[in-house]
């Protein structure tokens, strides 16, 4: 590369991404689809190049001393390539959403109002290590009819090169613009800086990464950010709750991976199942080595477990992320309620009961972007909710809330159908 | 008043709010329609009190020199009123959209799946001059279910106190929380700054005023802004269209009122019906006494009609709300389409066609809040788009667009329903 500035460089990604967006939005269904079909194929025909890309990754993580199960994220085994293809596929078998005209009616002075689905136009994806994100993000954007400018981890910088060529292969195979999807080939932190705070070129950021990388995108950015910071979600076990039931979901939730923004880190059970419940699902965790930080009350029932501690103010707002849960009695679903308006990080929260005026309550008035009935709060997520595909989960009330796949990056503007009307 | 600061009188009202909010969240749609009604009861009872308080803003506006147009925008006159208690009734007539669900889907999982709508919880609004706002926006706060922090301008302050109590009082008529809406007491402008700056208490600021104050908020603003900056709002006229239909759209976009955003500002002719549709038009500009600003073929066209002048590369992007018109001659729908793009404030922009694949790709194509076929722009608005009242117009893209009504101050959260579902 000659000596071009990361500014120069990040204005002619906008320009470009800006000028292809024009075109995203207006191409047709059959097209788009052919494009992710293409990508699917190309991918599988890649195999062998992107492993020898891949490696180059992997071994200057491995110089620079990276513990072995960051390096395993980096990996594009044959297997993630695949899990990528497929994923192309399926968005290419899906409806396409955009031109999707909703609530079309006629008014009083005759004319007839509705709203038209429509793309956002240019979203800045900034992430870190796993490089399948560069395939996520870019299906993503062909498939809502926008385009993309990817900044991913410098860690993962010649696996997500080799990929973003496969992309822009197959937007031309399809007759589409190829910087429909383009990646930040540098490495400079500059370009992060310039990305999110460019209006005239990039309508929305999409961070996912860390908590720190998050703040300072928030922090810095000139545009709306789609993000979520924190994943502290609670599991309530009601009165009325079926005792086998509460202790498969909780254990699910909490156990099923320890490292997900949707694992439960909360229990709260209420005071009238409490003795005969937390003796069951304390010798469950205890069986897995999960310490719980319990609350005296909660304490004194699981005496003589292994792994149980004094939980402190700190333990209720934490994520942990790791073979730890938080737990507290509570009276029922009222203290239920406030102890989740309180501390959840508005993610995920999930009530276990059979009552059901509790029930609606707890879907009503927990403020979280998703609310469970008798489910895992491990189900938050854009595949099991159906949605195809999730760019991230948002944890903000505002445009976006929760899971977010095609809608998330839409935007429904007003359509007016009139037959010479005017305004009396 | 004490000496309590700007700051802890603003953290104050925002503890406040939040602790209503949640209130208001779960109230029902019979409580929100009482306090409606009763507010309304209120204002038709208060005629004579709120002149008295209206009138030493009215003495104040005079005394500081204010121009008699801006003096009018400050009364509260019986008609104003009366107007403002329909807006009420309206609103308690209106279906209560909060706790909709829709898209309720099951998942090959067995869970269901489905989005609740729910109040985004505290909006701040800020303001200038006209005190029938106060009205407008806390009503709109009842019916959605939200709390408001409503900061009017410095010369209605009286009108403004006078309302804002009537609004406390239907409240707790209803059992409702009264800071459910709150008005700043003070008109100290670190108020704002505040007030924008407090994503502990505030979701949303809600700005309505001149361009100044809007670029004042977007900047210092620590949470989402729903925002309008300009309306540079276009008609385009087709070369298919018909001429009578063109003649009464384009005269009605500009004339029936200059001040709106909604008004056009840019006429877009194609150049094939241009020598028979601009005679007329510049006819009816020129009795109406409309400066007509045009590219060199349109003034050719229009030689020998007063108020014609060459317009400047400035005049496409160009705000007029007053008797003036951009003028120019475009090709076709394709060019229409560019220029809209590039110049159109993203407000509103129309088309005049008989060409139904021109009326299609103008809808879809131009990345407008509202597109129109065959209607006057000045449609451009929440009672004539059957949202029952209006907040305020967005041209952002991000959660609202257009104008906004009930919805654009809810949110979606997902809602699960599971019967003890685990993730595999």
């Amino acid at each position: 590369m000659n000596a071009i500035s990361t500014l120069e460089l990040m204005n002619t990604l906008g320009a470009q991404a800006r000028a292809a967006s024009a075109q995203m939005a207006k191409a047709g269904a059959a097209a788009k689809a052919r494009a992710l079909r293409s990508l699917a194929e190309r991918l599988r025909a890649s195999v062998g190049p992107l492993a020898e890309h891949n490696a180059r990754d992997l071994e200057r993580a491995r110089a620079a001393g990276l513990a072995e199960p960051m390096v395993d994220r980096l990996k594009l085994t044959p297997k993630v390539i695949a899990t990528c293809a497929e994923g192309c596929e399926q968005l290419a078998a899906m409806p396409d959403a955009i031109g999707e005209i909703i609530g079309m009616k006629q008014q009083p002075s005759g004319i007839r109002v509705g709203q038209m689905r429509v793309p956002i136009g240019v979203f800045g994806m900034i992430y870190e290590s796993r490089p399948n994100v560069t395939i996520e993000a870019a299906s993503l954007a062909i498939k809502s009819g926008n385009a993309a400018i990817l900044r991913g981890g410098s860690e993962a910088i010649d696996s997500n090169k080799a990929l973003a060529a496969l992309v822009r292969a197959a937007l031309l195979d399809a007759g589409l613009p190829e910087d429909a999807v383009q990646l930040v080939p540098t490495t400079d932190r500059d370009a992060v800086g310039r990305l999110v705070a460019m209006p005239e070129y990039v309508d929305v950021i999409i961070p996912r990464g860390g908590k720190g990388l998050i703040e300072r995108i928030s922090r810095e950015a000139k545009v709306p950010v789609i993000k979520h910071l924190d994943g502290n979600c609670h599991t309530f076990v009601d009165a009325s709750a079926d005792l086998d039931m509460a202790v498969t979901l909780v254990d699910n939730a909490k156990t099923q991976k320890y490292s997900p923004c949707n694992a439960t880190e909360g229990l709260l059970v209420a005071r009238a199942i409490a003795p005969a419940f937390l003796p069951r699902i304390g010798a469950v965790f205890a069986a897995k080595g999960v310490e719980m930080r319990c609350d005296a009350e909660a304490a004194a029932l699981l005496a003589g477990q292994p792994r149980v501690v004094a939980a402190t103010e700190q333990d209720w707002s934490e994520e942990y992320l790791a073979p730890i849960i938080s737990i507290k009695l509570v009276d029922g679903v009222d203290e239920a309620i406030d102890h989740i308006n309180r501390y959840s990080s508005h993610h995920t929260d999930a009530i276990v009961t059979n009552d059901h005026s509790h029930a609606q309550r707890f879907l009503r008035e927990v403020d979280s972007a998703s609310v469970m009935v008798n489910a895992s709060t491990r189900f938050a997520d854009g595949f099991e909710y159906g949605l195809g595909a999730e760019i991230g989960i948002s944890t903000d009330k505002f445009h976006a809330r929760g899971p977010v796949g095609i809608e998330g990056l839409t935007s429904l503007k007003y359509i007016v159908l009139g037959q010479g009307e005017i305004r009396q």
